[in-house]
C-alpha cells in the first residue's frame, strides 16, 4: 500500500515500471514472433475438411487455412517418436544421438541434441511444451516411468503439462493395465488416467493460459494433442457428435480447439505476431486383420481410425500415407492468405526456418537435415528449399522421394529387426518407382519404363547409406555422444 | 509484423499501448490491494507450528504468523459446507438463503445471495477460486453431479479449478465406489479422482499461475484446499515424511505450497500489495469408537485426523474445538509484524473487511453478520469490533460466547434433527458456562457461580432466535427467496 502511493505520485515512475516488466517492449524483443505448433497424433492426410475429409468437420481449421499457407506434400516421420524426434532437432532420427550410443525404433534424442524449445530459449523465448512428449527414456521402475535428464524441462521446455509418452496403445482403456501419468514439469499431476475425454479440454485451458501468462515476452508453444491416437476421447459437447465415431469426435474437438486458440491471439491482440503451424506426427493407425494375426487384440475398429486418401498406406508403413500428413500455416499480416502450395517440406525443416524467424542462431558444428524455409514460408519464394525426402522405418531405408519421383527399395514383409513396427509393414520385391505428382496412391510402377530416373534416385539412396546410414551400415554423420559400441535396438534378420 | 514495426516508430505508442493494458496503472486500481484465502480443510486449531503442533513443522506457515498477525479466537463454522457459506456471505448459514426455502445442514447459498467473489468483482477484481467449493447443490444424476446455478462461475468467480463437493467421507479412497471430478469451470478436466496425492502440489500450480495471469489487476484468490480432509494424500516430497502420518504429510505440504505462494508473490513484485490470509474452515475430523459405532466403517486413525488442543471437541462438535481455528494475516507494509491477539473475530468478517480494503460497496439492502474489521486488521485499533459468536450446528443454536463467556445451552446426545451431523454432538443437560480466557478446554462449569453472566448470555440467545432463528424457529432476519413453505431439511426430534 505505502509502495503503490508513491507510485501514484508521479506518471514518470508508472510508466518506467511498465517498461520494466514489459520485457518484450523494453529490450528490443518486440520483432521477434511467437510461434505455436499444434501437434496432432496418427491424424491422417485425409482427416481435415481442407485436405478432403467428408465426415469430419473441421471449420476452425479450414478457416485458419484459407488465412494461410495449407501444403499437399509435407512430410513428417512415419510413427509417433521419430517424428517428434525429427521435429524437435530437425534432422532425420537416424542422424541423432541417442543414450548410450543404441538407436532406437523410437528415438531418444540424447540430453546433448539441441532441441527446438533450446534453440528458441537461447534466443529469449518462454517455451512451454502442453501435451505428448514421447522422447523420453523409459525409467526403471515400471512401464510409464521415465528419465528426468530425457524430459521436456531438461529438453529446452520452461513449462510442461501432459504425458512423458503417449496415452495408450489399445483401444480401449481398460484393454492395458498400465495408464500414463499426467505430469506437470517433472511433477505427477494425476496419477494414471482412466478415461481420456477431457484431454483435449484439459490442454486447451492450459494452452490459453499459457499464451495469456507468456503474451508479453516471445513464446514458444508446442502444443502436442494426444488425440486422435488411441484410446480416444471426447468431452460432452463433441462425443457422439461426429459422423466419423470417436475418431472424428476426437478431430473435431481439437478443430474446436484450434479456434479457441486463435480466438485468445486475436483477444490479447498478439495474433498479428504469432505464427500458428498446424500438422500431424504421422498417418493414421489404420489395423485391420489384413495387417497382423487374424482376431488378434491389436484390431482397430474403422470408426477408431483414419484416413490418408488418396494416398496408400497408414502409420507405420514405408508407402506415402505413413508420412505425408497435413501442414496448415497462419500468420496474418505476415503469411499470403489462401495459399496452397505442392512444395515439399518437412517437420526437419521447421528448426531452423522458425530459428531464422526468431533471430536465434542455430547450433554451430551440428548438422541438421531441414532447410531454412522462412522465404518460402513469407511467400518471397514460391519454390521450397527442399526437394527430396529419406523414407526409413526406424533405422531401415525404404525409399527417397526427389521432386515428383518415389523409388521404394525391395524390402521383405514384416522386417524382423523393426519389432512390433514391422508388422505393418509389407513386402516389396523390386524397385518401385512411382510419380506422386500423378499418382499420389502409389498404384503404377514406373520404374521400367524410367531407368535413368531409378538410376538417379538409387545414387540419392546411396548417399544417404554413407551419411545418415541404414539398418546394416553406420552413417558417417550420424552422432553418437558415446565411446563403445554402437548399437542398433533390433537388427535386422536377413 | 507489421503491426510491430509501426509501434517501433513511436515511444510515446508503447506507453500508450502498455497503459492500455495495464488495467493497475490505467484506471486508479492501482491502490486495489490482491486478496488471497488459503483455505484448509478440517484443520484444527493445533495443527500448525505456530499454533502448538510439536509434530507437523510448518516453517513457512509460521514465518507468515510472524511477519503478520495471528488470532488465537478466531471463529470458521463447525463443517465445511456451512463453514465456507459463512466466508462467502459473511453471514451466520441460517441467515444465508437457500434454493427451495431449505436450510440445509450443508447449506448452498442460493444464487441470488451475494457473494465474496461478487463483491470484489463489481470492484474491478479478477476472481478465481482454485480448490474445494462445496456450495453446489447435488445434481440430479448421481452423486457427484450438481446444478451449475450453484457453481462458482455462477457465484462470482471468473475461474474455477477444482472440486464441485468435496473429495470424499472415507478414510481410504478405496472405501468409496463414487469418487469426485476435477472441473475447470463448468468443465470436466477429470472424471473421477483416484488418488489425492497430487491435489496440493497440482492446486499450488493453478495458484501460482493464477496469481501470474492476474498480476497486472487487482485479483483476488480463494484458494481452498481439499487437504487435510480425508481422503488424504501427499506427493513424493512429502509422503511418509511428518511425523504425524498421512495429516501431517498433508499439512507439511500444504506449509510447502503456501511458501510458494508467498514466494510467487515476492518474484513478481507484489507483495507488499496482496494481503494473504490463512484459516481452516473447522476443527479437526476425529472420530473414534467413543462416538460412533463400535467397530464402525467411519472410524478415522488418529495419523489421518488433527488436534484442536488445548480445545475441547473436534469438527462438527459444539465445543470450540469445532469452531475455533487457525488465523494468519500478512501483508508486508501494511499489516504490522509479529502481532497476536486473543481478540474474537470471524470468516464472516472477512467479507466486509476485505470489501472496505478493496473499495468495494457491500451489497444494499441485506444484512449480513459480519463486522468491518480493517481498522484492526491494520492495527490501527487494538480491539476487534466484534465480541460475540453463535455456536450453530446446522439449525440448531447450541451456544453462544460474548467475550471471554461461552454459554453452553442444554441439548441432547446425536440430536436426530442434524442427520449425520448430530453422531458427533455430546448431551448437554444443563446451561453450562466457561471462561474462555481461563479454561479453553471447557473444563469448569461456572453457571451456577455466575447466574447474571449466564442470564445475560441468555438474552443474547433469544435475540439470535428471533433474529436469525433455531431448529424450531424460523428467524425474522433469515433469508429466502421463494413463496412457499419454509423448510428445515430434517427437523429435530424432540
Amino acid at each position: 500500500m505505502k509502495r503503490i502511493k508513491k507510485m501514484k505520485t508521479n506518471l514518470w515512475l508508472i510508466i518506467f515500471f511498465l517498461c520494466l516488466f514489459s520485457g518484450r517492449a523494453q529490450n528490443g524483443k518486440v520483432d521477434k514472433p511467437n510461434f505455436i505448433i499444434i501437434y496432432t497424433d496418427d491424424q491422417g492426410y485425409n482427416d481435415l475438411g481442407c485436405y478432403g475429409s467428408e465426415k469430419i468437420k473441421t471449420p476452425n481449421i479450414d478457416l485458419m487455412a484459407s488465412e494461410g499457407l495449407r501444403l499437399t506434400n509435407f512430410y513428417a516421420q512415419p510413427v509417433c517418436g521419430v517424428s517428434r524426434a525429427a521435429l524437435m532437432t530437425g534432422s532425420y532420427p537416424i542422424r541423432v544421438g541417442e543414450p548410450n550410443n543404441i538407436k532406437m525404433l523410437h528415438t531418444v534424442p540424447d540430453p546433448q541434441e539441441v532441441t527446438m524449445a533450446e534453440v528458441l530459449k537461447s534466443a529469449g523465448y518462454a517455451t512451454g511444451l502442453i501435451g505428448k512428449w514421447h522422447l523420453t527414456g523409459q525409467g526403471n521402475s515400471g512401464p510409464w516411468s521415465f528419465d528426468p535428464a530425457t524430459m521436456p524441462n531438461a529438453q529446452g521446455f520452461d513449462y510442461f503439462y501432459g504425458t512423458p509418452l503417449f496415452n495408450g496403445t489399445t483401444v480401449y482403456v481398460e484393454d492395458t493395465p498400465s495408464r500414463s501419468s499426467i505430469l506437470r514439469n517433472n511433477d505427477i499431476v494425476l496419477d494414471k488416467v482412466e478415461s481420456w475425454d477431457h484431454i483435449t479440454k484439459d490442454y486447451t485451458w492450459e494452452a490459453i493460459n499459457y499464451i495469456k501468462l507468456n503474451k508479453d515476452e516471445p513464446f514458444f508453444l508446442y502444443l502436442a494433442h494426444n488425440m486422435p491416437h488411441i484410446p480416444l476421447g471426447a468431452s460432452e459437447n463433441f462425443k457422439g457428435k461426429s459422423e466419423y465415431g470417436p475418431y472424428g469426435d476426437a478431430i473435431e474437438e481439437i478443430d474446436w480447439s484450434t479456434g479457441e486458440i486463435l480466438q485468445t491471439l486475436k483477444d490479447l491482440g498478439i495474433d498479428d505476431n504469432t505464427l500458428v503451424i498446424f500438422a500431424s506426427d504421422n498417418g493414421p493407425w489404420v489395423e485391420t486383420t489384413h495387417s497382423m494375426i487374424p482376431g488378434g487384440k491389436t484390431f482397430i475398429p474403422r470408426d477408431h481410425s483414419g484416413s490418408a486418401d488418396p494416398l496408400k498406406g497408414w502409420k507405420m508403413s514405408a508407402w506415402d500415407g505413413g508420412s505425408r500428413v497435413p501442414f496448415i500455416a497462419r500468420w496474418p499480416g505476415a503469411l499470403k492468405e489462401n495459399r496452397v502450395s505442392d512444395e515439399i517440406l518437412t517437420t526437419m525443416d521447421l528448426l531452423p526456418t522458425i530459428a531464422n524467424l526468431a533471430g536465434a542462431e542455430m547450433p554451430k558444428d551440428i548438422t541438421v537435415d531441414g532447410y531454412d524455409a522462412s522465404a518460402f514460408l513469407l511467400g518471397k519464394e514460391e519454390v521450397s528449399p527442399r526437394e527430396d525426402y529419406l523414407y526409413y522405418s526406424g533405422c531401415l531405408l525404404t525409399g527417397v522421394r526427389v521432386n515428383e519421383w518415389k523409388l521404394v527399395l525391395p524390402r521383405s514383409a514384416k522386417p524382423d529387426g523393426l519389432g512390433w513396427w514391422g508388422r505393418l509393414i509389407e513386402e516389396v520385391k523390386t524397385n518401385q518407382l512411382y510419380n506422386l505428382d500423378k499418382d499420389p496412391g502409389e498404384t503404377m510402377n514406373l520404374a521400367d519404363q524410367n531407368p535413368d530416373v531409378v538410376a538417379r534416385l538409387k545414387k540419392r539412396i546411396e548417399l544417404a547409406r554413407k551419411e545418415l546410414g541404414d539398418i546394416d551400415v553406420t552413417g558417417e554423420g550420424a552422432r553418437f555422444f558415446y565411446d563403445g559400441p554402437r548399437r542398433l535396438q533390433a537388427n535386422l534378420k536377413k
